[in-house]
């Protein structure tokens, strides 16, 4: 099996053999936004590579992606997707991602395979990032998910709101940001303290205290009980942070569980 | 008197009568970003008007303009205000802005002239905008106050993140926003919302959406009790709106109160 994770900004390939070994990997900056060619990138990245069936998640089945695979609607576990994949030429399969219905949707793309290959059945899990999902996962099922823009809100909140021009700091302020978001007033309060913490010379670091407060309203929001983390070290010692100080239990997934997901519906392609 | 509000982008000067009538307005974009040698700059723009003193408030008094006029502590009314004026040349004064100390300071510059002008006593004052300020007064004085960086928030989440993508609509989805906007999972998963309703074809004006969701969250989180509002029509317009559908009763200030209070302020100096 070839497992790929290509998302919007990034492609990674894993070749697999019959025992669902990595034995080989790359990667390139050929996200879905800098590609118009799918199958003219998948056979100059891979096209050496003889394994069969090659597996896709992620942002290549979204619109703007190879092809748009059909969100499958929760519940859905590995038989429910498996179910669904989208062949886009042969032996190249698309992985569908998940919608949440409700008054608001959700939808995820990626990180179904993720919480499959981690093997989690039950209980609460949280993948970080600019998008974070909140999943509840019942009797090996994602029963519901929903998001939170932290990672996004963080960066552009950096980059281009008035608090860009103080982002100098030294040291670490972000537990003082975590226990900020409890405050009253609400974010978009907070926010202005970074500003005026700053100003009064009361901030050691004012980029980490925003990161606090963004990360303390995601958990504060979202965290009900036990949390299982999946995803890259940098973020999820983050939050391990965040929540042993608002005294919320953490686990650590494999952050590389999504591949043997990708195995898994490779094998059941067979 | 001559009444300058001098803010960050804008220029606005108002020459008054004896009587406190406003016989003529100049208005320019030399806002403090834009200017390096203040007392050029107020010569060119008003240098032929003779009438004295001439009084300003904004963020003229802040570090980035003229001379950094020391906030004064609250609460503060128009006696605190009046004995603090930041003299900067002959019968050319600055209103300095207010500080709230508590375990997160915050700040205003300019705000603090409306207030006195629009001759609040008691209750609560919400000037929105960029910065929204809410205001605490009793017996005259601004006894407290918090910011909330709506206006912001908005403007860099619609330009530079990527709900920028979907804000094409027709119609006016703003009061679903702020329905939205009492729903569990707090502001960052709210966020999200706007891209997946887009993404479904399930809101009308993806843009008033997101502008309902964050005013609403401002409103739920400051509000409690009447408010009087005290701003442009186009967002107070918003902000009535918003309070109606929650039950908040709001009273209309008058915007260009600020006036007054800098010519009261101007006369006290005789």
């Amino acid at each position: 099996v070839i497992a790929i994770d290509w998302g919007t900004t990034s492609f990674r390939a894993y070749r697999l053999d019959a025992a669902g070994k990595i034995v080989e990997t790359r990667t390139s900056a050929n996200g879905i936004l800098a590609v118009k060619d799918f199958p003219g990138v998948l056979q100059q990245e891979v096209g050496d590579w003889k394994e069969k069936p090659v597996v896709m998640s992620g942002m290549v089945g979204s619109r703007q992606g190879w092809q748009e695979a059909a969100y499958v609607e929760c519940p859905a576990g590995f038989e429910e997707i498996s179910q669904k994949l989208l062949q886009v030429q042969s032996g190249v399969w698309i992985v569908p991602g998940l919608i949440c219905r409700g008054d608001v949707p959700d939808v995820m793309r990626g990180e179904e395979t993720q919480i499959l290959g981690a093997g989690v059945t039950d209980g609460q899990v949280c993948l970080p990032g600019t998008h974070s999902k909140w999943v509840q996962v019942k009797g090996g099922k994602v029963v519901r998910f929903s998001t939170h823009m932290t990672g996004e809100v963080f960066a552009v909140m950096k980059q281009h709101s008035i608090l860009g021009r103080m982002m100098e700091g030294r040291g670490d302020s972000f537990l003082e940001g975590v226990a900020r978001s409890g405050d009253e007033g609400g974010l978009l309060h907070h926010f202005f303290g970074v500003r005026t913490r700053a100003l009064m010379g009361e901030c050691a670091d004012p980029s980490s205290y925003l990161s606090g407060i963004v990360i303390g309203h995601e958990l504060r929001a979202a965290g009900v009980g036990a949390v299982k983390l999946l995803g890259s070290p940098e973020l999820t010692r983050l939050y391990e942070k965040a929540a042993a100080a608002l005294g919320i239990e953490t686990e650590l997934l494999d952050p590389q569980a999504g591949v043997r997901a990708l195995f898994e519906l490779g094998r059941s392609l067979a």
